[in-house]
């Protein structure tokens, strides 16, 4: 009917007007064509052909242990720590990290081997002596839609890595960044780390495709957390060299001296000759030719 | 192998470590068999019997606004009265909520009418003004793994509505429930509001089954949000059926008196006479015998 | 730009065409705007305020399980009995169904007990026989797209029990019972049996707005397997409960005479005691007034 | 309690029960460590280090198109040509392929220009004609539960391609391939296609784990159709890439002369300049060292 025909003209109207919102999403490549490249000091992240590495423990649980995992983070010849102090966990009575602690012990261990810093943070308050501690700050999936969060991490200037909720969609993830961009920090890292889905096999589901949407949608560089998308070792570097084939632009990675005894994640990380094995296997990466 | 059995036995013993543990969960029904009825002066939230409404828009807007459905609330002999102050949305450039000026608007609305008010707060730092104007705090669902604003709510004397997360496990709800109530907090009502799933006929999966499992596992008052679990208004009086059949101790459902110009979810909102249609056909509601 | 708005009222008038194609399924009910009300002699499925209950064993096992469940049925004022002849089991090793022979087991306890009897069939080779033995023909929900099945059971005489497919949509659901009216058999039932999701508390998710999505959408009975949708013999009232309440046609529930020795879903089966108390429950199902 | 851990000890026995049982599935790699390599004359599947492309169009439309194919195909150095002629569609009113037209037309182009060809079965009726045209049978998602029809597919002499259903597990999955070779046909390849998850950026989730867990579980060849677990031409190229580093044993992408006029998928298949494109891309992928 006419009426309808009309209807519809009004709603493609209202698309338009949405499609045209989007065109200037401060995080679009529609915005900004070119790729943006986050820098600390001489360490470039989003670099075209050079990916990066984010390596370390699940958890800090002590100075000795962050300690091994950043000389075994040097001898690779990368240049990023991670490890968390505060710890979103399910249940209340589980190890909450080591807190301001954590943050302390991973400023000495980055000042130690030469290597930037990276850490959780969950809260609001926690910002501001994060940013006396870390070089980048990492915003986890169960806060990536934690509103206040994100307009306080938009408003240092510290690289913010922000991971991909449990089940966020990719426009959600998307807006989420948005958040950050639109506070004032254009600094932000996006990190593709598994959906919830059915699927048992794994402990997430990793979203490969996600990668170069991302990259194709958003001007931002795009990493893989091969830890928390597969939680299983043995998926670990096949994983990353997809992860490297589809373009991301690095691939995070959690190493602990003795996972078995680990206060968190004890199933899926790796030890240090592990992690030197996965390096080494990752570096060797041919592709077969069809 | 007999080396095989040992694991298997060592593991079993784990699980029955496990399981012990879960008796202790201070929000088990193994840890206190009788239902927790939440008392707000004598209205009463998970009283064997009675269910609750909790009605409102989803948005304060203005109080005229807010008058208006605080009346319809009034007119049908209900008692508590919703609306969004502090909102979590995907952009950020859609209305975020009027802030502490809806919270007094919910205030001065429930004062007049005598209804108990209950707004959605994000983050720590809201709990300090939240419990000055709100009889209940509601934790939305994106804000149910936010650890430290959980820890925050419990630590007030207020009721607190807890939603469940978009797609977290039962599981995961109930220790996000524990997290409240072991920073002292035993006021707390469980909210099933649909669950993310690929089924696109509604806005979520409403997951009726975790009624009677929320109140097998837990001793708290267990709610169904028909709004936000269906997105649909053709669905709202068929799911508070179900709701109301399979145990739930209350109902929560959007109510704006002009859907079409809300400034949040206008599409699943209901108007006032739709409302009052609403609870004449589920008061009236038969089942049909077998 | 105007090319896009052009586009777009292109898009516009694309849907406009699907929409009218929708309009003409048959089952749609703006085909048909009457019930459809199934009846096999004076048995009705689908006619207003008469939900029936199909129930037994999930496999038909031996003529003396049969019987047991075929009087419970009957003493309980029942009329339908179901029992699977032709398994599909996801392991080749798994056991498989009497077959034929499973079909004539169930033919002698309905005559003998006055019951009419479904039985699901797998495969259009099935289909001959099967008519000759059962009253109505089930499609189970791996089946749900095969739709050289469906087709077959277009063509017989004997109404057909369309379950969901595991992960279906409405829409794909909707368009597989039109596979079935497109080849010339109106006599379609469909029926819910949850869907799979990432939450693990339940054997599937039950979608619970399923119900009254389909009872708009086409004119068809609607039914729903609280068995398989719950796979927990402690939820199959309660979810009983709120299929009646929500407009269901009937619920199916699986019940043998000694569950724990069954050769197939050992532990979601009730044993006849259990069933009885279960009806007993259902009948005096009283939903609490708001 | 005593009676407890006895009850764990013998779910332990049960659970190394069912181990045992799964070492001695037929597609374990436990029962045979070696890979299993499909060969049809000199074209070889499962070769590690040569993986093969399975192109094609969606739908057999006429021999011109497929020819057209045929030698874009043959021009690349490829072997395997696809095509579909009975089509799975969720509508009764959609195109449902030229049949054993199709069938004929497949094979005609095969021989003109020495290419393998391969055709999706839907039921087990199809099998006589499509072994005497075909060179490998492929069973589609939707049939990856059809148990008559993999029972039938195991019991010719044809090597069978095997799609991962909707939404399958991979153990699904797994023993939908022990039917096959339990009825005798050890010649299966596993095909990953996408899994239904919430995201609705992409038409299904590419599960790119599911391809190096499969090839631990099993001996048999695993490919990833890149096309059906995208709905995406612009990310058929890194998706395939990702398949290619992540040790798939080749790619399926649907190719056709003039995809807009296509009657089915019309959105996704790629047309001959942008499969040249895509094979050179495909071709010179180098991936970033770290």
């Amino acid at each position: 009917t006419v009426q309808h025909l009309f209807k519809q003209i009004f709603k493609a109207s209202l698309d338009l007007q949405k499609v045209s919102s989007q065109k200037t999403l401060l995080v679009s490549r529609k915005q900004k064509s070119e790729d943006t490249v986050v820098q600390i000091d001489d360490v470039k992240i989003g670099a075209a052909g050079h990916p990066q590495m984010f390596v370390g423990p699940c958890s800090v649980e002590s100075l000795d242990q962050v300690r091994q995992v950043a000389a075994a983070v040097k001898e690779q010849g990368l240049f990023i720590l991670r490890g968390g102090a505060f710890k979103p966990r399910t249940s209340p009575y589980d190890f909450q990290g080591l807190g301001v602690e954590g943050l302390k012990i991973l400023r000495q261990a980055g000042d130690e081997f030469g290597l930037k810093v990276i850490s959780e943070i969950v809260t609001p308050g926690d910002i501001e002596v994060a940013v006396e501690y870390l070089d980048m700050i990492q915003i986890g999936a169960r806060n990536m839609q934690n509103f206040e969060l994100l307009k306080a991490a938009g408003k240092v200037d510290k690289p913010v890595l922000l991971k991909r909720g449990l089940s966020a969609t990719i426009e959600e993830f998307i807006y989420a960044a948005e958040y950050i961009l639109a506070n004032g920090n254009t600094n932000v890292i996006l990190c593709e780390r598994g959906i919830r889905t059915y699927e048992r096999a794994t402990r997430n589901t990793l979203d490969i495709s996600a990668v170069p949407i991302l990259k194709q949608e958003t001007h931002l560089p795009v990493i893989v957390d091969v830890t928390h998308s597969t939680g299983r070792r043995d998926l670990l570097l096949p994983t990353a060299r997809a992860a490297l084939a589809i373009g991301a632009d690095g691939v995070m990675v959690e190493v602990h001296p003795d996972p078995e005894t680990a206060l968190s994640d004890a199933k899926q990380q790796i030890n240090i000759p592990q992690f030197r094995e996965f390096m080494s296997e990752l570096k060797g990466t041919k592709i077969a030719s069809v």
